[in-house]
């Protein structure tokens, strides 16, 4: 194999980026092998852009064709493990578009029968994680840098979406058609990123709000407290309302500090002696001199980082990455059984607001596919009238 | 009476400060009528520093002396409430430092007794409402400059203790001595300020940790989610284990946002229009115009204040209202009933991590008061070695 021949399944707004990425040469070792979508208008679009690119209307047709050597699912999330598996078990590597699905209990049975297929490429487009502001605050914690982690801090407010977003479609916005507001729609890059590079949390409880600020069944408004079990804790503040958005991720670790504002800029401070070792020898009367009017350098030392993103390089670098773990095992940025964590954490935070109390990750899985076939019923019953 | 001629209770550190901004004339209309406290020792420091001011060892003696017009009571926060009752009940004015008491039984009824002494002043040193920076805040939410508020989320983690701050006496840090850690005694400032500006939450839960850095048995740690209960939320961290401190308070409204950062800087964010008529008119194509690389001055104004704040002058300029209130009834800055807002926040929070659940406020005084004995006699049985 030379290229890796990638089967698009959806050509809405993200399967069309990812053929455009592919067709302008942007993805090293990657071709379309083959469009599928079960909307006919798009048969057409696909015919005009993408003349010389077999068509499907069923994906199945299109994984049993030969055509493709990949695909990835740019469908509702409801449907990325049903079609993972099903790629996985005709040998198709398999590219699942984030979130890895709904609830956990999807998720999980996705992940045990990729572990049956160990030969074949599974990966999940967490494309942030080819954020290199992102990749160096991982390292970061990971050196040890900045010490064991005392509190995670995210505010990730800048997911503004008007009330016209939601009215694009019947299914948006809806327990049955995406099974969440903002945890499942835009904030899973930042729940993944958040437990990729600080851990899983160990208990959840979160004051969530379903429809605050627009007609919409699910959530726009997230407000989350973190225990990660072993005294360290954490808040996940999340919403689609707030205009000015605020994107500010703060990591208190005992041995420093790392500040991220608006996905662009770092700020790490790392103390020139543990904080332990400094409130056990430091007096009351030489700590208040320092931090009255003193030299704070004499304490901490203060490293500022910018970056710049181009929206689409991290994509495209999430599929280039795919294609080379295909052709020559590079290791996976994002492999696919990682998408069960930021599942579980957006399932955690559903559930404790539904159920008023602290939840334990992870949540058992069929209570929590109770409650959402309940929230599905219940809107059956009284659909929001957008 | 041309100067009130204040009696200081308690000549530690607190009330040595003002004793000396007083004889330094850094406070108008007053002169110290006498000095009282319980230890021998300071009655030394007193007849060397203030030879010509009498010296009493029981301040009940100094409020019925004649030597005094008003007292401030720099005492441990337990004693704030029975002080204020004895100095009012003699016709004396009282100035009450903060928290006005440790649990709000106490505070209530040193409230109720004062209601009955309207022509005396009953005032609390929250020195902070003197600052103009939150003036500013304040002002900008009560003129409706940024709407309805939707969020509140005050990070002050600025508050660092080594553990030889704890260790300076026994009764520091210990329930039955101070009655809380964080929340009692670096705290209070912040949560008058909260609730001065924002309102009081409708509900809290918290996750608090004691004794989590310090050989302490109180809180040196605090994460609370606010709810208050129109929809708004809110979060609240503080702790005394970071050294590298934050203090960042941001207030989302449904016209505007407000962040001040570090006490010192102001950046106020004002909607052309309110973002409830944003999502109702704007398209999502044409958002996605305006927040992907367009010009957000077209959605908001962007007002950055600078102040500079000095310390003492903020005390001072409580003592001076005080005083002025006392002479001609200038209103209070900070009205002394106004002290059992922030003891009742405190306490919820204190409530809401024993009993490990979301509690209401106020919260039950009773229910309050047995849980903080239960601490105490557990302390009894289990000190601390610190």
């Amino acid at each position: 194999m030379k290229k890796v021949r990638l089967g698009i399944i959806g050509l809405g707004a993200q399967g069309g980026a990812y053929a455009g990425f592919i067709t302008d040469g942007r993805v090293e070792n990657m071709e379309i092998g083959a469009i599928c979508d079960n909307d006919p208008a798009k048969k057409d679009v696909a015919k005009d852009k993408y003349p010389d690119v077999p068509f499907y209307d069923n994906y199945i047709d299109m994984l049993e064709s030969g055509d493709v050597d990949a695909v990835v699912t740019c469908v509702p999330h409801y449907l990325h493990p049903e079609m993972g598996i099903h790629a996985l078990k005709r040998d198709i590597h398999a590219l699942v578009e984030k979130p890895a699905g709904v609830y956990t209990k999807q998720v999980k049975e996705l992940n045990e029968f990729a572990a049956t297929k160990p030969e074949l490429t599974f990966g999940i487009m967490f494309n942030q994680r080819t954020n290199e502001l992102y990749q160096k605050v991982k390292e970061v914690i990971d050196n040890g840098e900045i010490g064991d982690i005392r509190r995670t801090n995210w505010i990730i407010t800048s997911w503004w979406r008007p009330q016209g977003y939601y009215d694009q479609s019947a299914w948006r916005a809806t327990w049955e058609g995406e099974g969440g507001g903002v945890l499942v729609n835009q904030a899973p890059h930042q729940l993944d990123l958040l437990q990729w590079i600080c851990g899983i949390p160990k208990k959840v409880y979160s004051n969530v709000k379903y429809g605050y600020q627009r007609d919409i069944a699910v959530e726009d408004e997230v407000t989350t407290l973190l225990d990660y079990g072993n005294g360290a804790t954490g808040v996940f503040i999340t919403c689609t309302h707030d205009v000015m958005g605020t994107d500010r991720f703060e990591i208190l670790g005992d041995k420093g500090k790392i500040v991220v504002d608006d996905s662009k800029k770092v700020t790490i401070k790392r103390l020139h002696k543990s904080e332990k070792e400094m409130s056990d020898t430091m007096s009351w009367a030489d700590a208040a001199k320092v931090f009255m009017g003193g030299d704070l350098s004499e304490v901490y030392s203060e490293e500022v980082l910018e970056f710049e993103s181009v929206w689409g390089a991290q994509h495209t670098a999430v599929m280039e990455n795919f294609a080379a773990n295909v052709l020559d095992g590079t290791p996976l940025l994002a492999p696919g059984s990682d998408g069960i964590n930021g599942v579980a954490l957006a399932n955690a935070i559903h559930l404790s607001s539904w159920l008023g109390k602290e939840v334990e990750l992870p949540v058992d899985e069929d209570v929590y596919l109770n409650e959402l076939n309940k929230k599905i019923e219940e809107e059956k019953r009284q659909p929001i009238q957008k």
